[in-house]
Order: C-alpha cells, then sequence, then structure tokens
C-alpha cells in the first residue's frame, strides 16, 4: 500500500508542526513535506490520496505496559480491595484461559487500540503464540514479554519464545521479563540474568506497585525490589519496570545509573488505589519514562488519552504544583519514549525511513478548538473522537469508526462474551 | 418532534436496565416498557423511529458546574503555577471579551457537550442574555447561575437577571449565586442572604476550592468560608458549593443539615494542583454530590466521562481504598444528583412524564466489551466514542458525530479562533 497524504499538519521528529504531505511507500514513510507534486512517483504511484483537511497527523502511541488478553475481565469485578479483587475474582478466572480464548481476547484489545491512536503494544501475558497470532493476522504490531514467574512459563521456555517470535513476524519482536519479584523465585531470577546476559536483553517486570510489594520484599531480602532485582543482574543490559509508584532516590538511581525504563500505569494505579508515581522526580533524573494502559480488568480501558491526562494531572496533584510534568514531556513519553522502551526506535516519531505507525487527529472537533496551542489541546482535551484514521506499518487498520483488521468486530465482541459466559457458568 | 427508539436497552428510573421501547412526545417522554405496536399511536404518529440495536439509552449527564464562553482560553495557558496563571494569564484576557464573543464561544461550548452526552450545564459567567441566546439558539439547555463580585454585576443586577431568566424561555433557569467568598465583600453578600430570603431561593458559589483560599478567609473572618457564609444567611433556603476540596468537618455538617449540594470538579482540580475533595466521606454523610467539568480554561475539557472517572478514581487513591466510591454511585451523581443540583428535577432519570433529555450509547464498540457490567463499562472505559445521539427537550441536536443546532460548527470554530487572534493582537 502506498499513501499519500496532503493537505496535513505533520508533527514532525522535533515535536513541532509543520504544513505539507506525507507519504507512506511499503511500509515505511518515504517523503515529510512540502507539498510535491505527483509527478515525482510516476503515473498511479498511491493506492490512496487522502486530504487531511489541515488535521493532524502524529506519530502512533506506544502502549508499553498491558495484559490485552484481559479484556474478558473488563468490569467483571471493581470497587473491591485489591486483594480480594485479585484472588477472588482474578486469578480464579484467568486460570479457567485456554489459549484459544486468549486469540479472540486479544484481538478485541487490538481493535480499542486502534480507537485510541494506539499503534503497538508491550503485552505481557500467557500464550505467546496466541497472541502474536491475533496480530499478525489484524496487522497490528506487538513487542511480547515474558510473563513468566513460579506458576507457569519457566525459563527455558522463555529462551526458546525469545528465539522463536523474535523471527516470527515483522510486526512481532518478543523482550525477556518476568512476572514480578514477589511471584518469582531467586533461582529463576538468577535463570533471567543468565539469558540476559546471554542475548545481552534487556528485561522487564512489575516493579514496586505496591507499598505493600516494597515492605514485603524487605522483609524477605533486606533491600527494596529494584535494588533486589539489580544485585541479581537482571538489567546488566537495561529493560525496565512497570508501576514504579514506590521508589527510593536509591531506587531511582539505580534506574538513572542503567538507563531503565520506567513505565508508568496511571490509570491503573488509580482504579486499583496504589498511588501517584513520582514522574516529576523521575523526569528531573533524566530516567525515561514510557506510558501503559495496564491490563483493561484493573484500568479498565486502553485508552492513552485517558492515561496522557493522567500522567500530567496526577504529577500536579502529587508536586502540588500546576507546571509539573508538561503536555510536550508527557506526548513525547507516550509516543517516542514508548518506542524506544519497547525497541521499536523505528517508529518513535515521524520521518523519511522511519516505520509508518501514525495517526490522523480530527481537528475539526469542538475540544479540538480554538486552536491555541495543538498539542495541549491533544494532551488536555483529546480523546478516542479525535481519532480519526490510525495506520500500522503502512496499512489503515481503522478510519471513521470502521475497522479493516480481517473479522468483524461483532464475531470479535460475540465471542468474548461467549468465553466470559463460559468461564462463568 | 415525536420519536419512537425501538429494540432498546434502557437505563430506567432505578436505574436498571430494561429491554424494550422509550416513546418520546414532543419534549417529554411518554412510554418506556415493552414492545409496543405503532397501532396505538394511530398512522404517522412518528416523525423518527429509530432502531436502537441493543444500545443503551440513559439519562444525559448533567454538566452541574462550568464557565462556557471560557473555550477560548482552551489551551491557552497551562503547565503554570495557578496564582500565575489566573493573575498574568486568565484575568487580563477575561477583561477582553464583549458580549458577542459570549454568544459564540458559549456555542463551542454546546458543542462539546453534546459530544460528551451532557444535556444541560449549570454555567456561571457574564452576560447572560449571550449565554440564554447560544443555548435557546441551539436548543440546549442551561441554567444560569450569577457570577457577582466587588468587580462584576450587583445584587440589584443578580435580582433584575432572576426574574428576567426565569420567564426567558422554558430550556433557561437563573440562580441566585455569586462568584466566591473572597472576591466579594461582606455587604453584597449580605444582598445575596436577603434575595436568598425574599425568593426562597437557593445560592451557589465556588467554596474551599483551595488550601490558600480557606487559610486566608479564616485569616480576615476567623472561620472557614462555608462557616462564613452560612453565619451570613445565604443558604437559608439551599443551594450549594462548587469544587469543595477542604472541608472541616463542621463545614461538612453544615452542608448536611442544609441540604447543600457539593459540585465536585476533579478534572479541574487536578490539572490546577488544587487536591482532591473527600467525596467518600461527603456520601458517607449523606450529602448530596453532582459533577462540573468546571471550564475549558482550567480542565481543558468539557467531557463528563473523564470527570467519571477521576470522581472514582480520585476517591479511590485519596482513601487508599479501591472500593471507594463505586460506579453506580458515580453514574448517579452525574445524572440525577447533577439535575436536582440545578433545579431540574424533570430530568433526573428516564421515566414516563419526565423531560426527553436523553443520550444513546453505542455499546458496539470495543471498549464496552464484553457486556459484564453495563454500568462499570460505562463509568470506567466509557468515552465521548460512544455517545451516538444526545437528545435536548426532544430535539435530536447529536448524532453519529453531526450537529444540528442551526449553525454549521466550522463557522463556530472560525469565530472562536477569530475571537483569541484579536485578544491576541
Amino acid at each position: 500500500m502506498n499513501t499519500r497524504f496532503y493537505n496535513a499538519r505533520i508533527l514532525d521528529k522535533d515535536f513541532q508542526i509543520i504544513q505539507g504531505e506525507l507519504h507512506v511507500v511499503g511500509n515505511r514513510i518515504a517523503y515529510i513535506g512540502p507539498e510535491k507534486t505527483q509527478d515525482a512517483y510516476g503515473e498511479n504511484a498511491w493506492d490512496r490520496e487522502i486530504d487531511v483537511k489541515e488535521n493532524l497527523l502524529i506519530p502512533g502511541f506506544k502502549d508499553a505496559h498491558t495484559h490485552s488478553a484481559m479484556t474478558f475481565l473488563r468490569s467483571f469485578a471493581d470497587d473491591l480491595p485489591l486483594l480480594d479483587w485479585l484472588n477472588k475474582q482474578i486469578f480464579p478466572m484467568e486460570a479457567k484461559l485456554v489459549p484459544e480464548d486468549v486469540y479472540h481476547l486479544s484481538k478485541l484489545a487490538i481493535l480499542e487500540y486502534l480507537t485510541s491512536g494506539i499503534t503497538s503494544n508491550f503485552d505481557m501475558y500467557f500464550y505467546p503464540e496466541q497472541i502474536a497470532k491475533a496480530s499478525v493476522d489484524c496487522g497490528f504490531r506487538t513487542v511480547l514479554v515474558s510473563p513468566m514467574n513460579d506458576f507457569s512459563s519457566s525459563p527455558r521456555e522463555m529462551e526458546e519464545d525469545y528465539i522463536k517470535y523474535n523471527a516470527y513476524d515483522p510486526l512481532i519482536r518478543y523482550c525477556l521479563g518476568f512476572h514480578a519479584e514477589y511471584t518469582t523465585s531467586q533461582d529463576r531470577l538468577k535463570e533471567v540474568a543468565r539469558l540476559a546476559q546471554k542475548y545481552q536483553a534487556p528485561v522487564f517486570t512489575h516493579n514496586s506497585e505496591t507499598e505493600a510489594e516494597v515492605r514485603q520484599c524487605i522483609e524477605r531480602n533486606g533491600v527494596t525490589p529494584t535494588q533486589y532485582l539489580d544485585k541479581l543482574g537482571v538489567w546488566e543490559y537495561g529493560g525496565g519496570g512497570y508501576h514504579c509508584v514506590y521508589m527510593t532516590q536509591e531506587d531511582l538511581d539505580i534506574f538513572k545509573r542503567r538507563k531503565l525504563y520506567v513505565v508508568t500505569n496511571p490509570g491503573s494505579n488509580t482504579k486499583l488505589a496504589s498511588g501517584i508515581a513520582p514522574v516529576q522526580k523521575m523526569l528531573d533524573l533524566g530516567i525515561p519514562v514510557a506510558v501503559g494502559t495496564d491490563g483493561p480488568a484493573s484500568n479498565n480501558c486502553l485508552d492513552m488519552f485517558r492515561e496522557m491526562f493522567l500522567v500530567t494531572g496526577l504529577a500536579k496533584l502529587r508536586e502540588k504544583d500546576a507546571s509539573a510534568v508538561g503536555a510536550d514531556q508527557v506526548l513525547k513519553m507516550a509516543v517516542s519514549e514508548g518506542a524506544r522502551c519497547c525497541g521499536l526506535d523505528d517508529c518513535d516519531c515521524l520521518a523519511e525511513g522511519k516505520l509508518a505507525d501514525l495517526v490522523m487527529i480530527d481537528l475539526h472537533r469542538p475540544n479540538m478548538q480554538p486552536e491555541n496551542n495543538l498539542v495541549k489541546n491533544l494532551v488536555y482535551s483529546g480523546s478516542k473522537e479525535n481519532v480519526k484514521l490510525t495506520m500500522v506499518n503502512g496499512s489503515i487498520l481503522y478510519e471513521d469508526g470502521l475497522f479493516s483488521i480481517g473479522e468483524d468486530p461483532e464475531e470479535i465482541y460475540a465471542k468474548a462474551n461467549e468465553i466470559i459466559r463460559k468461564y462463568r457458568a
């Protein structure tokens, strides 16, 4: 597919807005710049020529931490204390999951990502084969990360998956990872460190999400999760932590020294009453921060607009300072830092040669007017209503509310409802 | 306009979901119940018969505190400390406002309300004539509330407006009010109390929005704003306070005793770093709580979905309890309490005889699936993408992304941009 976007405003690689055209040839951006006559490409060069009507093209959002297939547990159990929620509601239902269901449930999440302008996800869940297949079948980009813990998967399986899924499809990558310190034995963690060493690869995990998690780790190991994992050598080649709500100065110093990514999940941390991450402090220290939705059981939606507002809003509340974490910074986190966190450096901005993962933002909507500042409009008042088109890897998967992912959404909805009915029975 | 909605799911007056039909005759709901053949009404009874396709009809959201015409300052100045923002950016621009501009800027806000399923607002701003005209011209429902302070309007003008706008149009009401304790002299406040007495009318004002406001009131008057205003008698016949973030036990007791409404504004309180209101405690005490967006300069959007998530999410964070302020409660606040707060008891739920202010929620979207719990889906993962139709007073003003408000939205956008350009020059 070759697509010419003309009459566009474009968020360029420096996050400045320019006027002109953006050309996609195959799966990459071939041109960004002033109006260019079609002659340069010869006749019939374009499959589609799209009049952007002065709307805004931006790089796709990267959902840097999620559990896609947990769509089946959206609104299944909420408004419960955390441990009741997890132990009595979530875990027993997850135990019923079969691989085929993960395929359908991941597809439901992909539909939702597309409505929010999310063009790739960093997905930690069981049954990588089904997740990868769902993404490839839809044309969606996914970086898998191992959810290994003491009860599922194993270091050997992770290594096999690492090799398999890094050669599976151009839309798929695979990262080393594990669920969390509190669910993974020291022996297994040492194996993770060995794999990181062997493949010179980054490692990702849930880290310091709740106060109790940190306290219990200190009781068990004498140090915080960050310090414990660092000592075991899992982050020798980088990686990062999801959540990172409760971080000591020493923890932050480790993240800074090792160039580890924080993936902040404000929607989930809010709804589960976990707390507010010290994002302003992280940025002040130069720690890279990406943004994730977490899974739909805890959030409950997969919406980067909600997350962006919460990143800045909660930082302002935490710091008691309305100037904390500005809109420009948040947008870069949701786009560029997210890309680099997932190892998708080729999707980190709109520039010639980069992969064509992009979104057309509808500015002809009341929440985007007047145009005092388009980036602030996006971060502070943007919503899914503004996502007019989502392109992944050069293919338009979502446009004007309709999906092109190879299956009727109604079938996917029906399957999701069938799955949860079956598990409830 | 007579409209028959069939094949619908309907949130009934007890907030239970029933299957069937909803009939609108003129501006009121004539029937809610099981399928009903058209014969009962005779031939050509309906101007429109709408197949709801198993989507959900809910009462419209009530934006119980806003400053609509501040749309011109959306994203004009953000990420600034509160006092710099207000004194250096907002006030100087507001001083440039002329009445005609308020008309166009209010219309821009109305477009945005409609996209979020908001069917009425409680609007505190200057130039009531222009606000009322904008609402009536669009077919939108507005309750005006006086923004009087020492620098604008006067008790006499408020009384004249009270009489005028309560007889202006069925879509318009007018409430007594004033900007805030800290901008209004005791003499003027006593005049407000006199008017409340004379008309046996409720009074609304900004109240205890920031820590500094409360501290300074105590320095001036020896008591909190709530206690000070109560002693002056402004709430003899009810009313309420916007924001109410910093409330002592005695303040809350006054609200409870006087049956005053709290209108919580979590988006604005977050973005301006004001703090988190004790909403769970208010509910525990039986204080009625409604929800408002505040104006688009501080929020920056007019989106009840964002507000609903923040009401529950911030309560969960504040209480460190994921079970705080459940989804059912939030929805009732945004709908029924909001209606009663504004004196719109006739719009508080979907029932026969009530005014036809309603919204069709599109459930055929990924964020609404699966259907584990429709109310939780709405509050925790709902967004403007789910607003398929917004009806005010029996007229469909918004449907499938298009507006029927008597003016091309592009003209309204152009005027808003023209106004801010003029002020900036």
